[in-house]
């Protein structure tokens, strides 16, 4: 909560979030909570009028409304510095995330990407390669490690507070899709169940790769080999709507981690429990994203405590995502803004003439290495089926 | 979560709101979060110069950063329309509320101000009256109301749910000034602690107006008397830091409900557990501020059930106040936004010439009577020092 | 969990307790549990018939089996050392304790009451004097207290760890008696709700002395003046249903504490959440009844602890009282049986000739004078009529 | 809660147990709360003088203790009807079990076994089958199963509340074995992790076969085929103290539900969290043992409710387990007792000379053939090495 020097607004577009887009919403809202960020064009919809009809929901100017993406990024990208966008934030369905990313970092300017990224690894590491060689932001939005508590897990691992750690257990245990809702004309569940468009994964696309990023941010294990036994429950259904993963790590502190990943949209009831637990050889962690605001610290030795956000005891890196003080609940809408500030700080600094920070802990953006872990672990889990596969194939 | 039409946003100006004042960051980023306000002034601080510093920290412009409030007032309110605010936030401590709402209306500017709202009633009673003289809003941000799920409580309540209301808890058990923090240098325990300043009540003013307005708004009751045992548990401390109030209301339905309501800064520890219970003839529901997202429903025949926000069984006044699918946690600054949004809205009815709402339940917006409330429910609780009073004195 | 030395079990007779009893059957299954207690003879129910009948149902010897208490009492007291009983259990509705405690004692058996101990203060002073003048145990059977983790936050207040303390809360908020239970043949409900059985007291008897002693145990306050406000809200019902006190406590390092206590069966819905929060200058704790395995620690400038029954860091006091592992649950026939050994060992050290402890903490055995405080409390409560009025009359 | 008939208690021994030992004071306990079983004799120890201290200790007849198991089989068995014991209670490490039940079954007696039951499905086989040809009760004390919540939890999986299952999550986190215990003298970590004793499971046999049960015993699924990776994190372990299972069972209702199955004893800081929660088309639940007095009920059209012991919309299966209202808790003795309620009904049948009731979730007694399920599986846990196996190998 320290005293900020201002900085005006970066200016975005948006491809994507258009009338009935959830995801769309809280990006912008996002972008707006800090006033860092000014939305200033968009390809909101997939057809012209659906487009314009959005852009006047919003409230966005209709002369940067436009009809396509590549429109978009054409005409916005040929505007003179300090009218042109910063960044493209990337709210389609995952097909097109490829495309848009490419255009747009083929274009000069900045990314901030939906998760899952792309479709494949290859697409992953082009998009990765083609930003690097630019020095340009590619942020993949894994809003879970925006969370203050979740970067305090992540700094209890690193300053070893767990000790060596032994067993990761991260579930995400979803109900919404227990029905054929995707047969009622629902838009997510349509989209989400429709290979063309989710790509390999259905729910390790959506949500897997969310329990593989929050595992990996808080614990920095690498996964050496895994074993996925995936499953479509509901009849007709392509894709996965469930998959349970067991995952054994690469040697770190002289211990072998191993790991248990249930993935689920027909846990029916169930809403949006991604649950993270940690155990080290000196102490254990416990965070539930529908209850963000604490985490419980385990300890060998000791009685269990529970951290909460706010609380001038933890680490700088949660007080830096922090708000407000402890006892007024933040929640998603901030979470994910933390997301668009470390982006936006990134994209400053590049904009300054310096290097992007590396995809890694310390820099706390999720970039397009992390979104290609992603989709190499979707990829992976699903040419297991039911074996064990090594992470690298 | 419908479909709104777009409205550009309102503009407005801020009083107070300066570095490291908690609250003022807090009403702006809620007026931010759904784009429907813009800060264009603010006399940010007591002294020119820390108004200037305030105003570039956090990007206002210059020219219409002021030096005092009466000069904001006085040249914000010359302006054409079009540039001029629509509103001012007051978010000052507790003694200039008066003054620069009756500035600010006098001036035809609406009012969003912080609570409690007026030193004293009769303070209170003229602002209400200013502004329903001028047909102007004049919004006092009980924040918690603005919680979908405290809509919800509310609307349980109302359609009879619960049946004829019996008993209603309502406590606020804040820890953080157990210690004489107000000598340490801490802005926010000073002011809060100085009968100047905060007025007559310490806790009760403070936290005590927020228990009351969320028993009001959710159970509809009004106190017929009261009896208040209040305390100064810290040294030196003159006003409040604990206060344990009785309550018996007017008879509604035929029953005559009887209330109890702790509120306490000294509860060592606590956070901001603010927290209501309300039982009735056929059943009961339970609601904890620190986790705003549920609502236990209790039942004299059936198991308890826990509503969530977000769920499309909810009543439409929960779901309006809704922005994300449940399970995605919303907070504290959502809640602030919600009440936001409905003084804009009254705003808008007012600007088209239409009447403000009156300050009803049906508007969820506090209002000026809302704040008076508040102020005599303070000055009848000092006065009662352990003996039944009437609410009317 | 230390290794006891075998002591062979006493024996004892119960009056009440027969068919559709629930605490007769709590009584004797709390004895049983630790193999420390024997019933051998019994007076179990009002009439001749239906003791026999209830006497054959628990498989006890008929030929001990009695028509009244008084023949019980006459015939048991009178057998050779060795087969009489060492002590009787009371578990009639309040109206006779007295009577049967008068005369057990007087023929100088040992006695376990139910609570709320007598009708008046007078009897409760006369059967203490009793009990003192033969050296005879007179247990009042305040359960809760026999819980090992409100035994440990006793100790946490003893031994200073909150520091001085200033504001108790305890609440008791039953919901079982929101509808008119009385009157649909429902044994418990008719005879708590009928002053010539239940006395001065209707909630305030049957579960605000459970609160009293709770909060007397724990913190070891005691109550100076008390403001309480009662009511009957179920039509037709002439004790109390619901009672809001407020507290104001006897000087004690320095601080006059103050506590709240609501206690009510018409909270529709709930259970039977007994809960006590105590927050002291440094720290604070909280437990509840229906998850009596745990209290939170607060403290001024830590984290929140979750100490566990089972846990080797608690007091001697918690772990004498335990008899399982933590997280293998222990409960209400547990804490009920802890309070049983007291009574016992107490018993024992009266037959070897040494006195009877003290009714004080460090005994864990509430006692006779702990059963007149609770019927004194209720008896100022009722007189209070929502005005202060001093404990001791 | 329904009046009983009486029945004199019936009369077992026990063979383990003595001064030290965990779980023979719980089977102890257990089977006193009813006064349904009296201890008659027992070989508590594996030596003769600490067999003798042990029967000091709790009071048993020094003339029915005996130096070793085999003496108190012939000695005890060799009694007149009406003297002998009717079972013998079985609480040593696993590794006696198999020959102490083959004996005392043999002799004629009724065994109650503690569990994980035998070292081989062989033994266990051998064991059922002659329990099978006598007509003799060989209960397994599967302790979980004997919480109301899980007979509730059970029904509403029989009766279809859930629909057709799809997916179980059943995980048993503990944490006391995260260092090497067993090194430091304690009894109960030196024999759970010795093969020799223990088997061919560590954590596997001591908390896996409990995991496995209490998802046969709610579910009635039957496992197909599993894929387990087993660990021994701490240095110097020769059994697995970790196992993540993955389970895929037989068809049912048209659908092949799967599962998964954590277990683990190294979960630093964990207590005894068993923790089960089923999916099904139309609903789910969740029960977790440390809090064992509620099931959440998840539906999926519909909010959750809180099903809670003691209510009486509950099955008759559950409130036959129960002894308490609600909100008294019940623990895991209760739980226990039941188990032995159970038992202690079938041999009263076997000895009226009608039929044992068959191993089926209907009789609520875990017997022989449960007891073979749970070393079955954790054969093939073992000999799955990571890769999936039948479970009829």
């Amino acid at each position: 909560m320290s005293v900020q020097q201002y900085r005006p607004p970066l200016k975005y577009a948006m491809v994507g979030g258009g009338s009935g887009s959830f995801i769309g919403a809280v990006h912008r809202k996002a972008a707006a909570l800090d006033g860092r960020a000014e939305l200033v064009a968009g390809a909101l919809s997939s057809t012209p009028e659906r487009s314009l009809a959005s852009a006047r929901e919003i409230g966005l100017d209709e002369s940067r409304s436009y009809a396509s993406w590549e429109e978009l990024i054409e005409r916005e990208s040929a505007r003179p510095e300090g009218e042109r966008p910063d960044f493209v934030s990337i709210v389609t369905p995952n097909d097109t995330h490829y495309p848009v990313a490419k255009a747009a970092l083929g274009a000069g300017l900045h990314v901030v990407c939906d998760k899952p990224f792309t479709h494949t690894v290859e697409q992953a590491a082009e998009l990765r390669d083609l930003a690097a060689g630019k020095n340009l932001v590619c942020c993949v939005t894994y809003n879970y490690s925006g969370y203050p508590m979740v970067r305090e897990a992540s700094e209890l691992v690193r300053t070893g507070a767990l000790g060596p750690i032994r067993k990761v257990h991260v579930e995400y245990h979803q109900g919404w899709l227990a029905t054929r809702l995707e047969e009622t004309g629902m838009k997510q569940a349509a989209w989400r169940t429709d290979p063309k468009r989710a790509g390999l994964g259905g729910a390790l696309g959506d949500i897997g790769t969310h329990a593989e990023q929050l595992m990996r941010f808080v614990t920095g294990l690498e996964i050496d080999t895994l074993c996925a036994d995936c499953t479509s429950f509901v009849e007709g259904r392509a894709l996965d709507d469930d998959a349970s993963v067991l995952l054994r790590f690469a040697e770190r502190d002289g211990v072998r981690a191993k790991g248990v990943m249930p993935v689920s949209q027909v846990c029916t009831g169930e809403g949006n429990p991604l649950t993270l637990r940690v155990y080290g050889e000196r102490g254990g962690l416990r965070w539930k994203q529908e209850t963000p605001e604490t985490i419980t610290l385990l300890s060998v030795d000791s009685d269990p405590r529970t951290l909460s956000r706010g609380n001038d005891t933890l680490s700088d890196r949660a007080q830096r995502a922090t708000r407000l003080p402890g006892g007024h609940p933040e929640g998603f809408i901030e979470a994910f803004a933390n997301i668009y500030l470390g982006a936006i700080e990134a994209i400053e600094l590049a904009k300054a003439g310096r290097p992007v920070p590396p995809a890694s802990l310390a820099a706390e953006i999720p970039q397009a290495q992390d979104g290609l872990e992603g989709v190499r672990f979707v990829e992976r889990c699903v040419s297991s089926d039911g074996a064990w596969v090594s992470l690298d194939a």
